[in-house]
């Protein structure tokens, strides 16, 4: 590539914002031009982030209209409701936009509604849109120019389910995901959750059938191929920095063999999903900082119920890699350009 | 209490053992005469686990009959196969025994023999011994001799299911449970997947439909009564040192004003089981070297399951804790005894 | 005892107050009477600290003058400055007062106002209040009914250096002490650093040169009988819950016999403070959730430095369980009533 | 670069050994060609680390001598005593050798002896040497063939404070080295001290007086231009993966502008030496998984010491990332090829 690839960050200080940055300075065709944040504007972004010095120093912006223009791809890591129009501005400047918040990855403004308690600014952008889950909708997002980079505890379901279902060989109903999120899933924002001495050696659920991942798990799932999905959805927090580990159990009558099949024909090929062999059980250690999923498969002969174990780096494939593997896909660079470190071993 | 109870621990330098040794000192009316531990015979306990001096300094022996005889209660924690013959010498010398190992947890000789591997050696005692879940066994235990302690597992399982199966409001089938477990509940041995740098920052599941605890589950629950229990039961390794957290889906037609009478009805009273209001999450955190059960309600609006949250300190209701619960309920002391310590904050 | 001690607590929802409601619930003769909080006044603490329960609930008061004067103990752990008016309270109503906080560490008033920006209020209180270092200033506390109860810092450094500056062992200058802290030293109050992603797997020194708690080391240690000490102190943030280790470097031109003697003879007969043997090393696990202080003593042999270790739990004899000391010696109790509990093994 | 160099791995399955295969994975100019290990000869590295997979899946050879000759390079990780005859064969053979282990740190062989308890097995190899501080000895590196990869605490002490002593600004007598290590640090090798529950929570200082890295310590230091060094230095284990932090305390006369500008001219042009500003502090986390390595100066204006925090990834700067900068150097490389990556910012 002659010309590296212009790139700006919208909320680049938060976690997920951050991490895009760690991503994109690895990037060989990337050069981060412009950074923005509501809290720190005017400020250098490590004084924030110390652990970027000596090699990234830059001040962020107030306001992303600063640099947008001059962008040939824009990130947003925003709360809800505050991308939209990022993203119409992105569109008009023809630039592209991928957004690691949540306004891009419901279908229904129904469902937005209900489960975010406002209606889309504008709806016509959502016609534009593509859900970002590059394994299964990568035809899509080559296509996109706006992308809705799909939820971490979504991610680790849907790469964890999905060729099962496309295969028809679970039901589609009485799901059951037990997921645990390490708590930088949880933001840099301070709550005493996650306040160090509350948060250490704790361990508990939190928001049953609550969580606003829930439609998101419901829509991708009921795509695959077996019909509308129903399940139960509950998160957890463990006290760990990063990874989510997705424990899904299913009724399957297919035999372990099918259902082995199914998932290497899925995923022989993917750079980023590995099929676990049998025996071994998918730990979020070993996907730790990378952008890979590992996927365990397990038959409980007791009670014949289909386990499956999906385990992702919440803050890479579950937010900054992806979207970059969204970007390198939309610009017909490699799919894994920037994202080929393996997780260290501790 | 003019004399104190005369106490021996064989296994007194595993965790449970040394979990025991704690309460006991704490325990107003009993007297560690006894201590034993095969692999550090002849040294003084405070030299393995400094954090007893200065409170209690004490030489360990070799053999558990150099002072089984000079007892008036033994505990045993030691691996499956090696507690009954020192069962056998308790009962011949009229020592009440309370076994925190695999030993006499079993009904059934076949089910041992499956999971374990071996017969009874003694199938006698096993006519003699009660399993020692305190709260749901308690009138049987007040009059045994010879106790099986639960396991951990069982233990935060059958707290948090049985109100709701003796009243028949769940589905006795289909029960799916994901466990997540301290790293104390693998023992002090040394395993490469407790060794801390791949331990820390980790999580994974393990031993699917293999752990040794699931025909455990299910015996127990299947006395609750609402007929054979079925389960789905997968354990989890957490990284943190202290802790067991039960997720129990269940398919309940029953309302949760009547679920949550049940378990009120059944624990009110209860000095060690708390049934949470609603909204509250049961944490590990708040149970942390108490004895304490600390069970939430939930019902997923969304797919109609009611999902228990079950948390106990696995060294102490799900093991060392219970079993002086048991020793206590036998002895005719309060049943608190040795036990009224609340978790610490953090 | 016939009647129990009426306790209260000021500021019960602070580290420091709950541990020390953990404490007296676990004390033959004590009761608590009155807990007061500003940000939870009228709540009830369990719903604060779910742990609590089932063993205390109780309302919290917006003001503690509505349970003061029923008191015959009242402890405080409030910000500085706070204090003052509290013990003033309380002198007047013959109620014995122990505080937490800072307010009466130290005997200059310059010195107060240099390190905390203001004068002190009743300057008179001052002469009345003792220091409470129980173990070296026990006869001045057992006459006392105001008690400045140390701060955790000190409180390890001292109980460290003191047998040798007694004897004068060690020169009193040049003194450097490398601390480390726990996460619960910084209190409950949110902060950017003590945000769980933010401390997990990190470590740092802080506040160079300019940590409150100078002053009074420098101030206890010159009393201790080898003339003014003068010191150079660093605290570091660690990873963990509970627990500080100070490790200390002096030069000795005493040979270790003398020195290990003199420690032993301080020693020797404390309950609460263990010379661990040589070879062994102080560590804040061997002395978590418990009143004790381990010291371990090592000879540099190299640069011929003496090194102390001295490990404390920082919330307990760091501050609640000093506390509890204070009021047992002074109500002439035994010192140990309710601070048995021996460090959990995990 | 036109071919690969191909690469060999000692002792790749040990953690430097794997941290190694982790970097060198993401260097554009480098081939692994080789990977051995005692333990797991004959078994795939993926089967031991599952994070390597899908990016690196190659069979361990139980014999080094397997592939040494096919190397451009060849890097060992082995207990000492073990590299002197792998250095030998590479030299035989015209194989570049950089080891980690402790073989070639020390010039005296009498201090060799004293500290590890044989003679040098080739003492020619040992004239051949080159101590790898790439930032000090950089000009020596880039002619040599064999390597003596630089000790993790070593590395963190060296950087710290060789700018001063090479002014001449501190005393060289009678600095005090406080350091923490994270667990990584003691090896892959199960020990009580690093089980997880007895680690975790844990904090305590070990080997007073006594660590291996000691004379490695004052040999480098004492090169710096102050004359011989002399230093007390004590290592402590801290509940963290990764990471070292030395807390250096020294004699200063000059002013810290002084100070301050020897290090800014020392380090303003190293890529993997940042000096902090005047009120930061070196904190692991901000060099975890990177080269880096964070100095911060610190004046206590009460004691008049200069501090000096320096802090590293023990795993890279201090031994496989370093390993890299070496045979970059030696190659002509870009010193920073395959070293690029920032911290995680948690």
């Amino acid at each position: 590539m002659e010309n590296k690839v212009k790139v700006g960050i919208v909320g680049a200080t938060g976690y997920a914002g951050v991490e895009l940055v760690r991503l994109l300075l690895n990037h060989p065709y990337t050069e981060i031009v412009g950074i923005s944040s509501v809290s720190f504007g005017g400020r250098d972004i490590s004084e924030i982030y110390p652990g970027l010095r000596p090699e990234f120093q830059k001040e962020l912006s107030s306001d992303p209209q600063q640099f947008l223009k001059g962008c040939d791809v824009v990130f947003a890591s925003l709360p809800h409701g505050l991308s939209e129009g990022i993203a119409l501005a992105c569109m008009e400047n023809d630039v592209l936009f991928i957004d690691l918040g949540a306004d891009f990855r419901l279908d229904s403004e129904n469902d937005y509604r209900k489960w975010y308690g406002k209606p889309f600014d504008y709806p016509k952008l959502h016609t534009q849109s593509v859900y970002g889950l590059c394994e299964w909708f990568r035809e899509d997002i080559k296509k996109a120019k706006l992308v809705g980079n799909p939820g971490c505890y979504p991610t680790s379901i849907a790469l964890g389910l999905w060729p099962a279902l496309k295969k028809g060989l679970i039901q589609p109903k009485g799901i059951i995901i037990d997921s645990k999120s390490g708590v930088t899933g949880a933001g840099r924002s301070l709550t005493q959750n996650t306040h160090y001495p509350e948060c250490n050696e704790a361990l508990a659920a939190y928001k049953a059938g609550a969580h606003r991942h829930l439609p998101e798990i419901e829509q991708t799932l009921s795509k695959a191929g077996s019909g509308d999905v129903q399940v139960t959805f509950l998160p957890h927090l463990v006290p760990v920095n990063r990874g989510i580990l997705s424990t899904i159990y299913c009724d399957c009558p297919a035999d372990m063999e099918t259902v082995r099949a199914a998932y290497e024909e899925a995923y022989g090929a993917e750079r980023f999903v590995t099929v676990l062999r049998e025996g071994e059980y998918a730990n979020i250690r070993n996907v730790r900082c990378s952008n890979s999923c590992h996927i365990s498969l397990h038959r409980d002969e007791h009670s014949g119920k289909l386990i499956v174990c999906s385990a992702i780096d919440n803050m890479v494939k579950g937010a900054a890699g992806q979207a970059v593997q969204n970007m390198n896909l939309i610009l017909g660079l490699e799919e894994d350009c920037g994202l080929t470190a393996v997780a260290p071993a501790f």
